[in-house]
């Protein structure tokens, strides 16, 4: 690799220059007044793969374009997709941001600008790694496709469908993604499970309008007595979910798992300070990193109903409402646990009151095999980019569409992220390392090599 | 009483456009943009008084005035001391409102305005009832006090303090209340019994700020959660009151009572019919008369927190409120609950949460003794008034100035119902039967004329 390492250290310069052009693309997917913008992001990464000579096409969806580009065939050699966003959070407050969200201004070596971290900084690292090996060794040694989506920050509504209707397109036997953060500095991550969710909201109807609860309480059942009595029910004091069946399928942490969590340096009380928390709680016997990465929750997202202003109003009310959600872990399947919720709640709702359940959206959890070879390739290219040894972690969130990948395409996916925690990506202020941007190029064409040298079936 | 009739008679319409001139006045007390307009409902109520020769006096408090008025002493008769409000509820939800609240509306034999029948119409017979005694018969067979007040619905805290500052100022031998309801129409009842109201607002504090529920869920005290398993901690499935001592002192509901309310022509199928519900729930082994009127209660008001707009937001929020009360029955103690109820929810508030309870106003259930000679002159004046003998029975709401009333002047307490159940007074849609109106006026004219009567010691 001393060309490749070569052109890298030339190309310093011109790396960043062609970030900062990107990230000059306000391209913010959910504000209809950005589309020309995000269409010009799109035009953008297409000009950066055809200008590598790479087979590239802007595939039209009914919202924002996808750019779907690859390089020839390697037999013998796996095949590696690329998945990343060109799209951007929108960038408000606009009056918090130290220097302006789309002029990437450089300040202790960090690159702020919005989609510097999320996605387009992470995502570029590794169209940079394949210019160069093109340009420094003629050529990839296994097939790289890329897919570029327009639609993370609103759903991946496209992205979906066309996997649904043009899987082979997407054939590969490895994803690699990087939208997701280091350990902290100088701690670079694979992230090996993320949680899935299910989303709900739940509606009840007691009386046809709002009523003196001096007149009618004790003989009407209050909507929201029923609410909070039924959500009550969900979880108990040990933080174990009362659904019927919720934990049958859970994979447990390994203890090796938990080993290598505990060993990780979490330092709780600073974490603890940072949220403005006395005490944390969860599930009772686990960590707080296994609660946060590794254990099912159910949180209640938000609730309302009855009287909410000013002083007493003595109302016993006509509605309860609220949004709750459980992350789900491998191998929960969202489709019992809807059985399952519904029929628990059907029973619970008492004499007097009906009930609307919604179900928003759901994904299962992900997990990928810590044995698998590509782990191992990628620990490699990480350490040789980084000159650190990666730690394997896993990450509360959902990322449905990795979910998706790994399910419909068969293969294994590496979450391989850059970042850092504190990139506020979705907040103002946001930024990039521009030494893990380098890092991240370099581990990027170790990967390649790494991903090459295993044999395919 | 001819000429006194006759003056009824001709007033018919002008009394109802008093009252309508009153219901426009939006005077919500809680509301502290309606501030003036309260002022305006109790200016408005001097120049009644005024007008009528009466010795009025407006007395300003730390919140909204206190109109005090009394028509001359007459020797051997006792004193009667009219009670009422001018303050009125919030009328939201204001879309549910079939004509504006404050735009009085007939509609079918009745007017609709909020304060319509609570309690600007009640309490206005009694005004315009000594307004035909002076202008029919030129003068009143007993002095009468009135003491009209504009913060009926925000907990009376004023008269409260005028009560005990100047007691001398309401000294009176009975005192005279329309603020409660008909059993049914045709059925004018003496309310006997009333409960009483404790008033809570339960603000739970968790991390400093909204969270993401995938990266911190499972492992941070979700402030929603912990509200839902208080708030459900509160009450058992048989309706049963968890806080300790709870039911220590609660007066039983007496054999004949029982009978008695049993007897009532109480159509329950009907009951839920007008409410929209397919069945009714309560305290264990009590019928629905005895829940709402003689059985103490816990009711969720109104609650609020996270995430309550339009789709999924993953939020784990940072607070989570809500506003709940008891109904109390005699010889249930305010100030024991609030003790007991503070301990209970303090140790139940989990780790990472930190609790603040508000308590809004609090008073004790309240009974009349049936053999009462006032009750007697009631039962009379409402048979000239109505045609109708009163039934007698107790109500659910609480109207904690009267038990503090009964308490401090040592006088018996006439509950006089001219309202119906249906008349929405914390609902949309407020209304008062003007036929109803027109009896109440002449029932409170014979009033005076029978407590008149009675011999004082």
């Amino acid at each position: 690799m001393p060309k490749l390492e070569e052109y890298l250290e030339a190309q310093h310069a011109q790396f960043e220059e062609d970030l900062c052009e990107l990230l000059r693309i306000p391209s913010v997917s959910a504000d209809s007044q950005h589309t020309g913008d995000v269409r010009r992001a799109a035009d953008w990464m297409v000009r950066q793969f055809s200008d590598l000579g790479l087979s590239v096409e802007l595939v039209e969806t009914d919202g924002h374009p996808i750019v779907c580009a690859q390089s020839p065939a390697v037999e013998g050699a796996p095949v590696a997709l690329v998945y990343g966003h060109y799209d951007v959070q929108p960038p408000d407050p606009l009056d918090e941001w130290i220097s302006p969200p789309f002029e990437p201004t450089r300040r202790d070596g960090n690159l702020y600008a919005r989609g510097a971290s999320d996605d387009k900084g992470q995502m570029l690292t590794h169209v940079k790694s394949v210019e160069a090996w093109l340009k420094a060794n003629g050529g990839l040694p296994l097939q790289i496709k890329f897919v570029i989506e327009g639609e993370e920050e609103v759903g991946s509504g496209n992205l979906l469908k066309l996997l649904e209707a043009d899987r082979g397109r997407l054939a590969c036997d490895v994803v690699v993604v990087s939208d997701t953060s280091q350990f902290g500095p100088g701690q670079p991550a694979i992230t090996y499970g993320l949680r899935g969710i299910a989303y709900y909201e739940l509606h009840l109807h007691g009386p046809k309008q709002d009523l003196h609860s001096g007149t009618f309480g004790g003989a009407v059942t209050n909507p929201l007595n029923a609410l909070a009595n039924m959500l009550a029910s969900l979880i108990d004091d040990d933080g174990r979910i009362q659904v019927p069946g919720f934990y049958d399928n859970v994979v447990p942490l390994t203890d090796s798992e938990r080993q290598q969590f505990a060993a990780l340096p979490f330092d709780e009380s600073r974490f603890r300070t940072q949220l403005g928390v006395q005490a944390l709680s969860g599930e009772k016997s686990y960590s707080t990193l296994e609660r946060r990465w590794a254990r099912p929750t159910f949180d209640i997202n938000g609730v309302w109903g009855g009287y909410q202003g000013e002083g007493a109003k003595t109302v016993l009310p006509s509605r309860a409402h609220a949004k709750f959600s459980f992350r789900l872990v491998p191998n929960q399947d969202p489709k019992q646990l809807d059985d399952a919720l519904r029929e628990m709640l059907h029973a619970a709702c008492p004499p007097g009151i009906t009930m609307e359940l919604v179900s928003h959206h759901g994904a299962p959890g992900f997990l990928v095999p810590l044995e698998s070879p590509y782990v191992g390739a990628a620990t490699r290219a990480i350490e040789r980019g980084f000159g650190y040894a990666p730690v394997f972690i896993r990450e509360g969130g959902s990322i449905p569409i990795v979910t998706h990948f790994a399910n419909s395409l068969d293969a294994d996916v590496l979450l391989l992220g850059w970042g850092l925690n504190n990139d506020n990506t979705h907040s103002p202020n946001e930024k990039f390392s521009l030494v893990d941007f380098h890092r991240g190029i370099r581990a990027s064409s170790y990967l390649w090599r790494e991903l090459s040298r295993i044999a395919i079936a």
